[in-house]
């Protein structure tokens, strides 16, 4: 097995062609095994597995510097750089992250996870190499996918202000985590299909040299293309085309599910674990079909990330052209919405807290500005989201909540999230955004309020004196197991409310609270810094009320263990109980 | 005169070539009239006016819909849709913003005054449109310096996927508010020269029909062309070549300079007003070209606003390539700007408070994740900035210091804020940022300290008792008078603080203060949602210490004059003592 003998690239230089394609397949092979076990990036991993071969053979990493956007396709560079061991062996899977990370090795240059980010980033070594008078290669190593956002056009665009070594690697799989959207990909495929040699051409048009490989598989072939462009004095855009998943034929053949993958059987590609629970992609995607079907002028709008509201193929084909993927294109979604909003449209955007900050700018200028009554729907909004440092959703709220005129709402429960969906696609006066909740999906008998447009207007749901736990969203279950436990220990039962907005103060309520309790608690899943609870603080600043704010440390935490961080903040009832003295 | 018989575009409608060029003279009159008295957008509007008058000639505004690209070209549009006498009579110059706007005329669809937004907003009209079944024309006009933004690379990227009426006009002026910068220029030139035949063509290349036009300041011309595009099915770029000034020979002669101006003698050229007094740009720019002389490894880059800073055309050659002017691409300037810090480079980032809001993420994911020590300079971060609803600078303190591992310094005057930069520049530890003071250089024979290094030490500049005044930033100053008119007004010294660090928090300080005070004030220059008082009021939220915040209210203001948005928000020590109860 040569996989075992690597230890850095200098062991991958000492092969010969057929020596590396045996090492590619042993390659799939740990990915194979690993993957179905512990899941992660598959199609992005399984298709760059002879370019990163190719790279390691030609280039000297880390003197050349390689930066992968994204950075869901470094597993085969891990591979090589000295981390072979977690992909062999079980118990060191988790050594290694699932993007690229400076702290565990000298060959990685950034903690990348967000797309587009690539050849911007290498372009800033590339300028500092040249200030030093450095001579290494500098390499971004792009998806197509990744071609559409704005940060990578911007950078691309600029790259060619650069008179001096600069390597753009695009790996073109015609895929973006769904089908690509936009109109460069037309582009791509005129390249592709003319071999590289239409004249039309994007990044020509961006000012850039280029160059091109139909068999982006080939490790022969790569290697000589690699050589010809090394130590190149200008900068050059390298296109070449991958199969995605390439290697195993669930993957090959149905690109969109493996994009990324949890534990599978390796004969069957069938999940190893079924998931029958309900959640709230599916439940949003049924809701907003249906809403779809009765409303001509409702449309769904994502950023290349449908599944994340339930929007497989057959629903996206299902809501025909009320359903728009705008790709990886945030900026753009957000002042489409707008767009849509201004001339009678009911716009509903979705995606990732954590990507949401990719159009800050958009929401404040395009959409709040202008007061557009869109819809968006904020998801892996949580401590309970994604866990790399890269991908955390616990921002949003410092984000997004200080933004004027935004709307942005909280719901605690199924019934509740869906009548707060509702009521804001029919209105007409604000921006609203929603954070879907990411504890489960909880329901209620309660009666929930249909219409939400007095604005700032908390929900008392237990009345009681002493203290009073304002309790944001999916911590609200959290608030709930406060009041019993305040209840219990001191026989007084404590004010519970639901404040469901997140960017105003129930003046009236908070006033009156001062009447009978002496003690407000607030529990929001975000950081403290910029959030919700600050303002009750600052509500309360020149009052007798002892504030007490729940919720996260302003950092960048990393694969965390829930159990851990909500420890580590006092998130749970008996060190809340304990900090008043309860 | 034709120009006081246009009430609304079908006054343009009635007037024939001959007719409408008399017009478009008489525009150019009204504009160099009221600018010269007024200030504003020059060189953008002097070069639309045929491309304006034959738009409202062919197309049916507001039936057909324009939305114009940061709309500080849209002057003529407003002469032409019942506002002429905003341009005609100087008691109501003040009738009419500087940028398109909603709640002036049911012509202007939204609010617009940052860049590159223009064609994601329309194609959003389109799809609403043909979602309802309606058939008007969707125009984005769009400058090219606009165009190298990430949200219109996005937009134009999208717009292909549009199957139905949309016209992207391209008025192509071969400069951004300095030169353009980035690849596609070159593009631009291309087409320009072979009058829009050659091959390689970006617009083509991201999926887009094309058509050009070298005469874009040819009436007959333009209205022949604007024929031909009118009810098309599909969606098309129409490249225009306009000259930037045209009609004014200081402003064709020089571009930059007249992109926007100050009132000034038609005559000559020369500003009305002579400003003698120091500024933040001419001190900062002579700050960086000096460091940059000592160390080749320090870098200036910019994103298309030079002369905020400082520098001119003469000042950005004389720091030849390490200065970096990125074009309108924030994005890309703080990704470059991390890469650059990256590999040993000591990188400074400068622009406005409201256009670092198109970068957040890049802030947040490839700067601050990777926690690479670059400088950003934030300018016109204040109340005193520029105060049009689309550039207010009062929110980048909520945006900005909530993101981990940023380490963001609020000077107090000149010495304190060029300390901090040096010490930013040379150290190897954080990403920093400094916020630029906006209410004049204010100087201090104070000595300031040269290290920073030790995070979030507050300055006690006065020690007294009873009240504390926190006063951050350019608000240092109110709080200097807000401390003398405790003291008189009580007999009891505050003690006054510089806070210095806007990200933390100085907690034995702040432990410390409760001894012997029971109030604590704090002031800062912007909105207190998400902001810096916030945290000190969670941070005394279960004490007795009583804390009253000044600030900003969280809206958005527009065209305010500074007094009244003081006044309003108790920012005077005569109201902050009434509300103490002094």
């Amino acid at each position: 097995m040569y996989l075992e003998t690597i230890n850095g690239p200098e062991d991958v230089k000492k092969l010969d062609i057929g020596q590396l394609e045996q090492l590619a397949g042993e390659m799939r092979e740990a990915l194979l095994k690993r993957l179905s076990f512990h899941g992660g990036h598959f199609g992005p991993n399984f298709g760059m597995v002879e370019a990163t071969i190719a790279l390691h053979y030609v280039f000297d990493s880390p003197r050349d510097k390689f930066v992968f956007d994204v950075s869901h396709q470094s597993y085969c560079h891990k591979m090589l750089t000295g981390r072979r061991e977690a992909y062999l062996e079980k118990e060191h899977y988790d050594d290694v992250s699932g993007y690229s990370d400076p702290s565990e090795s000298q060959h990685d240059f950034f903690n990348i996870g967000h797309t587009s980010t690539s050849v911007s980033l290498a372009s800033g070594l590339v300028k500092a190499r040249d200030l030093k008078g450095d001579k290494e290669n500098v390499i971004a190593i792009i998806g197509d996918g990744s071609l559409s956002g704005g940060e990578a056009l911007e950078g691309i665009d600029f790259a060619s202000e650069l008179d001096s070594n600069f390597i753009i690697l695009v790996n073109d799989n015609d895929m973006s985590i769904a089908e690509n959207h936009g109109g460069l990909y037309k582009n791509l495929r005129a390249l592709r299909e003319s071999g590289g040699t239409c004249e039309c051409n994007l990044f020509r048009a961006m000012g850039l040299d280029y160059v091109y490989l139909g068999e982006g598989n080939e490790i022969g072939k790569l290697i000589e293309l690699f050589h010809r462009v090394k130590d190149i004095d200008h900068p050059i855009v390298v296109h070449i085309n991958t199969i995605k998943g390439k290697g195993y034929v669930p993957a090959e053949k149905n690109k969109e599910d493996w994009h990324w993958c949890m534990p599978f059987d390796i004969n069957t590609g069938a999940p190893a674990a079924a998931f029958e629970a309900e959640d709230y992609a599916d439940l949003t995607c049924e809701f907003l079909l249906e809403k779809m079907k009765r409303d001509p002028m409702v449309t769904t709008v994502v950023a290349a990330v449908p599944t994340n509201i339930g929007f497989t193929e057959e629903k996206r084909r299902e809501a025909g052209r009320q359903f728009v993927d705008v790709g990886i294109a945030e900026e753009h979604g957000i002042a489409f919405c707008s767009g849509i909003a201004k001339n009678g449209g009911k716009p509903v955007f979705a995606t990732h807290s954590s990507f949401m900050q990719r159009t800050y700018d958009q929401l404040s200028q395009d959409l709040c500005v202008n007061r557009n009554p869109a819809t968006i729907l904020v998801n892996t909004a949580s401590v309970y989201g994604m866990n790399d440092i890269t991908h955390l959703g616990i921002y949003d709220i410092a984000m997004m909540s200080n933004i004027p005129n935004l709307v942005y709402l909280a719901p605690t429960n199924s019934e509740e999230y869906f009548a707060m969906l509702d009521w804001s696609i029919e209105q007409t006066e604000h921006p609203v955004a929603i954070r879907i909740p990411c504890n489960g999906v909880v329901h209620s008998k309660e009666i929930v309020d249909t219409d939400y447009s007095v604005l700032n207007r908390y929900q008392v749901v237990q009345k009681g004196s002493g203290t009073a736990v304002l309790a944001l969203g999916d911590f609200f279950q959290l608030g709930e197991e406060v009041a019993a436990a305040i209840s219990q220990k001191t026989g007084t039962s404590p004010t519970l409310i639901n404040p469901r907005y997140i960017t105003g103060l129930d003046e009236e309520l908070l006033k009156r609270l001062t009447e009978d309790h002496a003690f407000v608690v607030t529990l929001e899943d975000g950081i403290l810094n910029g959030g919700f609870g600050e303002k009750i603080a600052r509500f309360y600043g020149s009052s007798n009320m002892k504030v007490f704010n729940y919720g996260l440390k302003k950092e960048f935490l990393d694969r965390y263990a829930v159990e851990d961080v909500m420890k580590d903040n006092h998130l749970t009832p008996d060190l809340i109980l304990q900090d008043l003295g309860f």
